[in-house]
């Protein structure tokens, strides 16, 4: 019975992508559902994913002198409130506790969205020198969002992330604090997750609530649609006079601290499935792959074979995250299940092939298949998955440039967003008004304005006003 | 100014143990205080030491088949009522949830104390056939409990912890699970933690809110108090037939799965800090020391002194987890500061030993001094942290072994808590109501009915009545 549910066929992506989406998620049995309206669990495999991420990108953290910490999941009412346009655009979507143990609290307290309130507070009492600076330090924890509308990863009421938080003595460590770590991002997301960004800032309308500039970097989907992966912000020291951070630099004189925060979260996970799944199923970069080979034996009950399957399961072991299938399943079965998984290699180890000391490669990505000798079997492998890693970034990067479009004029833009979707490039005002106006003709949002800037022309794609930036615009995730 | 803080003496743990604890706590910089009442920032030398134990122990726990996954960090009211001996236990004392934005919930939910309900909820969708099972299932995370008076590490609202949650086809395999993670902790603690534990049961009144039996690892701590370590759970069937977990069994029969539950949270820390600690500050264990050896150089102005340290830090970071202090602050404050964040050793660097091609390595754990050469260096580092790791476990060991003593009847055991506390041996009757009276009378409780059974005499150590069980009693944490 099982069995049966996990081959079924899936929704193809080209037929509703909403729905291949979803039954991608459960059939790989990266999430289930709960009784917690809202929050899904993270199954084993789902939660692999997330940790081959966290320890990546957590090294790549620490390589550039971040520093883990935990502060509390709670935030007093009166803290959350101490920054005017952080509150305004948090407080709409927190829970509330109200009652501890048995009685009611004298003062309610909020389950964290994001943490700059707390961190603030802690900055506080911490700084006093400028020998004190700069802070740089990171938690891994989870933060929670009363969402409406929820799905698996890209939107759940609560969701696993990272959040920096920085202080630094000048405008200028804090900027350059800001673009390191968005570029840190772009790195990760490009060399582990296969997956090309834009980096770019984003327009005053869709920058964090409290902060001075929020940079960003944008992926485009299978289906066209765009999804923020990772955003950097610079607070300038706006926080710091509302919390009262200072220091005393080397005159002795008080001066503010400049802050910065930066994020990314489960929804990495989200991007991977859009941007490399088919309508097989999941495919995963061998990087973030929790089984980068699945070995199944073929005639399983002939003799000899599932020896020659473990003794290559023990060997391989030394080098890749390989597993072997040894269950009684059919090949067939053995096969769809490792292509829902998005594993990137499979070896066949049949008697004949035995007797012939190889075994046959079949790459997930795009199914070719050869023949290697049992002695070449690991050296192969490493090749394999080192060129898997980056055919899926080419073919994602040939998708995203394929699907990513100039418009000159409100008639191409129009024209794109309803019958090609993908990215638009296109010159713009730089008047939130224009933006709110794109956004209700069109759904399109402008995903940023990126950093390397081109000049498409010299009036806004819309209103025909004279035009200050290029910006990439998409409807998005 | 903060370089003051830090050197200032900390209390003489023989004069106030609390209070010695807690000025480690805050001079070694492992916690701090928030605006959030009763929950702590974990700063980055106190969390460094927490991702040590994280990774060490996971790794553990991934060779014994456990897979990490991520479930809710709420539970709605009607789920943590399913199972009526855990509600009354974790119902005083969790934080309610009562309003998500701006609207009222329909039903109030609270931050998860402990998962049981949760992990119960998931598998009872999750399990149909026997061929599902085991689920061998775990999560890092953090829980809150309402606690009132609260201590860092040992007693907090919110903490870090991991919860292990499995459901097994027979009573045997769940009991044999249960006593596989208690031996799991059990032989971290001492490896890796250098702490010796005392594995046992708990009685009924100490045992888990809806549990069949609880396993316990208790240890003493430097001032003859034990702390509870670790504890693993057997639920029988108690919660699937609550939840209506079942499955299928090979002759098609449903059958009620058994459960199990274990954790170690961050409690641990307070456990290294108060058996390892001495009047200079904390003492860490090499296996879990951020830094393992700090490298100072004296007179570092002379030419070379910063070269040669420079050049021995290079090397030594191959194999070891090294800092250099090359600040301008003195090197007698160097050391005290070394000292206070039990760094193993000290490798100090001054011209006339780099002359002689030699450094001196100074151990914090006893004070001894050697000199060393530069070619032998990193050799010998690795002995003297193998060695440290091992004296630190011999020496705890030897006070808890000097601190437990027999009690033979109640004049013995009232003189040993009220003069000499640590562990005490004494035969029990098994009932409750005489271990109520021992604890109300000495504020002694049963730690464990050790597994380790021995004869100390037929009567109960209190009311006279036949022995049942060997029992260690002590005040605790």
């Amino acid at each position: 019975m099982a069995e049966k549910k996990k081959v079924e066929q899936i929704t193809s992506m080209d037929v509703d992508f909403a729905q291949w989406y979803t039954d991608v998620v459960r059939k790989a049995e990266l999430t289930d559902y709960t009784s917690v309206k809202g929050c899904m669990v993270i199954k084993p495999y789902g939660y692999a994913i997330w940790e081959l991420i966290q320890r990546q990108l957590d090294d790549r953290f620490k390589e550039a002198g971040v520093e883990n910490v935990y502060l509390p999941m709670f935030i007093p009412e009166s803290l959350l409130q101490k920054e005017k346009d952080h509150v305004e655009g948090f407080a709409p979507e927190v829970a509330w506790v109200t009652k501890g143990g048995l009685s009611e609290l004298p003062e309610k307290i909020c389950v964290r969205p994001t943490s700059e309130t707390l961190f603030c507070d802690f900055y506080s009492k911490e700084v006093e020198s400028y020998r004190d600076l700069p802070k740089v330090y990171n938690q891994w924890c989870s933060v929670v969002r009363w969402e409406k509308e929820t799905r698996p990863f890209l939107r759940s009421r609560e969701f696993l992330w990272q959040e920096g938080h920085t202080v630094h003595a000048t405008a200028e460590d804090a900027e350059a604090r800001t673009v390191q770590m968005l570029n840190i991002y772009a790195d990760f997301c490009e060399e582990v997750l296969a997956m090309p960004v834009i980096k770019g800032r984003k327009t005053e309308k869709e920058k964090f609530a409290g902060a001075e500039a929020t940079y960003t970097i944008e992926a485009l989907m299978h289906d066209g649609k765009g999804l923020q992966s990772g955003t950097s912000h610079n607070f300038g020291d706006g926080f710091a006079k509302a919390f009262g951070i200072q220091y005393q630099d080397k005159d002795n004189k008080l001066q503010y601290v400049h802050q910065t925060s930066w994020g990314v979260s489960t929804r990495l996970i989200g991007g991977i499935i859009m941007v490399h799944g088919d309508d097989n199923g999941l495919v995963l970069p061998p990087k973030v792959a929790p089984v980068q080979v699945m070995l199944v034996p073929i005639q399983q009950a002939k003799e000899g074979v599932l020896d020659k399957t473990n003794e290559l399961l023990a060997e391989l072991k030394k080098d890749f995250r390989v597993k072997a299938d040894t269950t009684d399943k059919s090949p067939g079965y053995k096969f769809a299940e490792q292509e829902m998984r998005g594993i990137p290699l499979r070896v066949e180890i049949g008697p004949r092939d035995i007797a012939a000391g190889q075994a046959v490669i079949c790459r997930r990505d795009n199914g070719e298949k050869e023949t290697v000798a049992f002695t070449e079997l690991s050296k192969r492998i490493a090749e394999l998955l080192d060129d898997i890693q980056k055919s899926l970034y080419e073919k994602a990067k040939a998708h995203r440039d394929a699907n990513t479009r100039v418009a000159k004029n409100w008639d191409e833009f129009t024209d794109i967003i309803n019958n090609k979707q993908g990215f638009i490039k296109a010159m713009w005002c730089g008047d939130q008004d224009c933006e709110i106006d794109i956004k209700e003709e069109t759904g399109a949002t402008t995903r940023c304005m990126p950093f390397e800037q081109e000049n498409l022309g010299d009036v806004c794609v819309h209103c025909g006003k004279p035009a200050k930036k290029m910006v990439y615009f998409g409807r998005a995730y």
